[in-house]
């Protein structure tokens, strides 16, 4: 048995009583190390379970996943996933494949930032869209996610931005010449990402002097920065976008997200975003 | 202190670990009991938890609220939801009410509908606006549900369809002769909902004979149904809508849920789906 088990976004104590049970039983366990990361490090949670966990990289889940197939086969291995096992598209494959070499699987839900940004007191069925916003390079700037923002906005819903990682990337020179050596890990701050979408904004704005109505997003644009969810130190800051950009607005450890509220907000969702602005104050 | 802690959807031992040391040192428990269920009933969740838990319904929370918070401004309360925290309104507006008196609030996330929803195969950030589908009335025919699947049809998102749920509810005569008796507590079926669906689609159908464009949704329109999500038994269906609305599609014990799916379907998303379908040829 393929065991996907969540692991909430806190710490390692996340994990729920359904799935400790199981770790504990597995012959091998598998900690997916490079779509989100945990508040807390590998150590932490081999302590809490009380047993060994192996790092799964991107490589090991996506080329080499036969040696996390063929162990589940005879026997039971459990594959950790921060949030819920059905956050990310690379396990959806992992399931897949497991369902071709017909090895039986079950699934242990848990929080993941989807359900759990909830918490900065916007109703989550006015969501609309997730974006992703990547980290730009020198020859690869996507604007997608700002037209996302934008659409959800003129359709009145909120948006949740989640923002890049980089765990066990290579330079293009390493990656040419066959070197596996990794750059440091990189989380995406709230800071660079309201950088990232200003810099659209006024890209679009000096392309088109002429336009009367005004564009949907710039400075003043509202937006709550949330940090570290569900972990103890977690952070949620109601400001504008101009002033989540400055230097100064800064939101510590990863991981950071963004969300765009709609310009009409239901009267307990005000009074929650108010009382974030209140703290703050 | 007042603690919001999630139970996540299956049983009790979905809650997670850090939830259950909470449960456990807090002097007084409520499970909030009328937005949803858990597959397993009280009693299960005290033997789990080892200790007394109060049921809180709607009365309770929304207007007896001063009973839950009082206690909390001296003790340590936890508030239990099935799901997530911040799955309902209602529960925001406890954690206001809460802020009001300066009472500290902490809340553990879990996993709910909308994210585990996942588990059909769909992408969850591909989902727009979640609609709720209620109980007809003789008269009261709501049809705003059918529209914003409609809509989000059309810009190629899914549907994630929440299933009314009526727990202590009282019939107009008892409420009106101010009698305290309540009807046996009823959850919609996803029969049920694709019976509603269909019969808007009927009588829109029928209003607009001179249509030239295909009516968005019909009998052939794809669905998939979820049961009891999370639980040992949980059951998935993908099927049309006319075959949902069948009387011999049983999906078994409450609660339900009907995914209807965006026209165009990613790659892994199609192979996930097919497989549903492929296991209950």
């Amino acid at each position: 048995m393929l065991y996907f088990i969540g692991l909430g976004l806190g710490d390692a104590k996340d994990i729920s009583v359904k799935g400790l049970e199981i770790v504990k039983k597995c012959e091998r366990v598998y900690l997916e190390s490079y779509t989100s990361i945990l508040t807390c490090g590998q150590k932490q949670l081999e302590e809490v379970y009380g047993r060994e966990v192996i790092l799964a990289d991107r490589d090991l889940v996506e080329q080499g996943s036969d040696v996390i197939l063929d162990g589940a086969t005879s026997a039971d291995v459990a594959f950790l996933v921060v949030g819920d096992p059905f956050g990310a598209t690379t396990h959806s494959d992992l399931v897949l494949r497991a369902r071709e070499r017909s090895i039986p699987t079950r699934f242990v839900h848990n929080a993941s930032i989807i359900n759990a940004v909830g918490c900065c007191g916007l109703q989550l069925y006015k969501f609309g869209e997730t974006v992703s916003v990547p980290f730009w390079t020198d020859g690869w700037r996507p604007e997608s996610f700002y037209d996302k923002i934008a659409l959800n906005l003129e359709r009145e819903f909120h948006t949740l931005c989640l923002l890049d990682i980089k765990v066990k990337e290579q330079t293009v020179e390493n990656m040419m010449r066959g070197r596996k050596e990794y750059e440091p890990p990189r989380f995406m701050t709230t800071q660079q990402a309201a950088e990232q979408i200003l810099a659209i904004a006024r890209r679009r704005q000096s392309a088109d002097t002429d336009a009367v109505a005004p564009l949907p997003i710039d400075q003043s644009t509202p937006c709550i920065l949330v940090a570290r969810i569900g972990a103890d130190d977690q952070k949620l800051v109601y400001c504008t976008l101009g002033e989540a950009a400055e230097e100064s607005m800064d939101m510590g450890r990863p991981l950071h997200s963004i969300v765009v509220p709609a310009k009409e907000l239901h009267e307990v969702e005000l009074e929650s975003v108010n009382w974030l602005k209140l703290r703050q104050d």
